[in-house]
């Protein structure tokens, strides 16, 4: 238990949950109902038969996403399910309302099944603007994603790959920066080799980087290795072109940078200590770090970052994805592609004015940065 | 085009659309955020977790109903499909919060294969308290209702056909008692027999009418007509003891009332001229009723209701739906059946303080009609 555990479970149940919905239209009046209902409520739709398009800008449509889960990969909870993950997604989804002005829409689904989830959301596509998947288990969740971002005519993007993988590369630009090194000539290692990891890997090779090892429970993943499911025997073959086995312990040394998104307590202080000099450590397992950051620096780390808000430097999805739909939904971008994601993460870099060890990452709360990262989306 | 079409579309428009979402929690500070999202929110899902019941009030769900059409039979527009139901269930979902502060959520669906909808309604279940069917074409509104309400854990309805058979049931009870007559003991003539027309001959039929004769386009059904399907066959067993033929023209002769779910102009003034005295006509079909009402009057007809708010007695769902839903989510009531339906047409016929042949039903901006129809759902 956290130390808002107690307030927020009160909080929720004050007040039912985070978002409600809300009229724009006057219901006061015979003449209002004829409007906004019938018959009024005909001609628009009549409307938009003749042009479907339409809909996006004579409905709520053109501003909504739908946040969608089957709640079985939630947080660092695991498995807990759809009724567990709602206020989860309700979370984000007033996340989106204060930060955004989106319209989002908790979907919490009672399927685990690919190929349900997939029907599923493919039949809601004239129902949001744009769907934002979240906390869906890996490998599945790739599977998912690529079928949905194939299919619909509306961008589809996993969270918890993107979102993150976003703002772990702008993290990273800045940290490298003040450190005065080069993303195309140094050691990154990532621990833990789920969906966050593949797609941190991915950007970070976009990105120019050329010496990435990942590692799984059983250390670093190399081609031809055993116990690699589909999407780690893909990693391995795109990363570790050396061919480094070995654990983590083994792996780590003279890394210059280390990307944690496994477990509370994985990296330890001798790990930390065999890193090459002034290394950028990005503990981000939550809600306990894979180690706490005032250890990291006495171990030699010059910037650290976690997934918390009381330490510096947090890295949080909730940096990336208001801005990045704002900005898809604004430019009627239909499909994501890496140049958005890549422009994305440079945005949310460049949102820090005098990027500092403390200080590698905005705040949520910085004036503009949706502002800036919705526009980086939308400057093809 | 109606009086309202132009400036109902210009207001959608300005507005994009008729709802929009708002946050009920702050988030002004980073310790709103820990509270609203994490880490405070995983607090809330591992509570619901153990507890799944509990989602229905830590988050919004408890207040939640969603507004699910194919777009197979919108209003009298026929099938035009997802994208122009959208502002339709949007409508009604404006109507859902300014009526019964209930959180409705427009859901118009890329499929109009009858297991597709099932299937994907189904997997909707843990993100809503309800589900409200609208505008799904006859046949498979039937079947498509009768699965969802046999599977699901939740109440599903049909508005269609149960709302709007509420709604006249309730006009008829009042109807009647002005002109004197028994619902036992008089002859109903329903014109349309589609989804519609199915439930009120079965809700008048539950509400003690003997004699009931259907039509469709072809005349009345009667059993071992050709050119039935199968809703048809049934409704033709349920009604028509006397196994009556003919057209509409002949079959409306001496009957007491005539319901119209059918089409513009369907009703003559000589079809009315040919009633029993006191005639009750309700010409419901929308935007144009199937005769108007000073040429009903004029041919003898005493009581005239239609779907319009322009004229008197309007037959108009959104009478029954909101306060409907408020029940079954106050009552925590997880199926509809046909006694809540009948409570709920009582109410509504009994929020009529003083009926007369102008005000058979009551307004939908009458005090505590709502509160009425929600307290009659939940007085098991």
């Amino acid at each position: 238990m956290n130390a808002y555990a107690l307030r927020s479970i009160q909080l929720h149940r004050e007040r039912h949950g985070a978002i409600e919905t809300r009229t724009k239209i006057d219901l006061n009046t015979p003449d209002d109902v004829a409007l906004a209902y019938t018959p009024g409520i005909g001609a628009v739709a009549s409307f938009i038969a003749s042009k479907p398009e339409e809909a996006d800008v004579l409905t709520w449509r053109g501003n909504t996403v739908a946040v969608v889960s089957d709640g079985s990969a939630v947080l660092g909870l695991g498995n807990i399910g759809p009724d567990a993950a709602l206020p989860v997604m309700e979370g984000k989804c007033a996340i989106f309302r204060r930060f955004a002005d989106i319209d989002a829409i908790p979907i919490v689904l009672g399927t685990q099944d690919t190929d349900e989830i997939v029907r599923t959301v493919q039949a809601l596509e004239p129902s949001f603007g744009a769907i934002q998947l979240e906390d869906i288990s890996a490998p599945r969740c790739f599977e998912i994603e690529r079928r949905l971002h194939e299919t619909m005519n509306i961008p589809v993007l996993h969270d918890d790959q993107h979102g993150t993988a976003i703002v772990v590369l702008a993290a990273l630009m800045n940290a490298l920066t003040i450190v005065g090194k080069q993303m195309t000539s140094i050691k990154i290692v990532i621990n833990g080799a789920g969906a966050a990891g593949m797609a941190i890997a991915t950007m970070l090779i976009k990105a120019g980087a050329q010496e990435i090892i990942c590692c799984d429970r059983l250390g670093a993943l190399w081609k031809e290795r055993e116990q690699l499911n589909t999407s780690k025997a893909l990693l391995a073959t795109m990363t570790n072109r050396h061919g480094t086995k070995g654990s983590l312990t083994e792996v780590i040394r003279e890394a210059d940078v280390v990307i944690g998104v496994s477990a509370a307590g994985a990296f330890s202080a001798k790990m930390i200590r065999s890193m090459a000099p002034h290394a950028i450590v990005f503990a981000l397992a939550n809600p306990v770090p894979e180690i706490h950051p005032d250890e990291a620096k006495a171990a030699g780390a010059v910037i650290v970052a976690t997934g918390r808000g009381d330490y510096p430097n947090q890295v949080n999805n909730a940096l990336c994805y208001p801005g990045l739909f704002r900005g898809m939904l604004d430019g009627n971008i239909r499909r994501i592609d890496d140049a958005i994601k890549m422009r994305a993460a440079r945005a949310i870099a460049d949102a820090v004015d005098h990027p500092s060890a403390e200080r590698i990452i905005p705040s949520i709360f910085d004036a503009d940065l949706v502002k800036k990262v919705a526009a980086s989306v939308r400057a093809r």
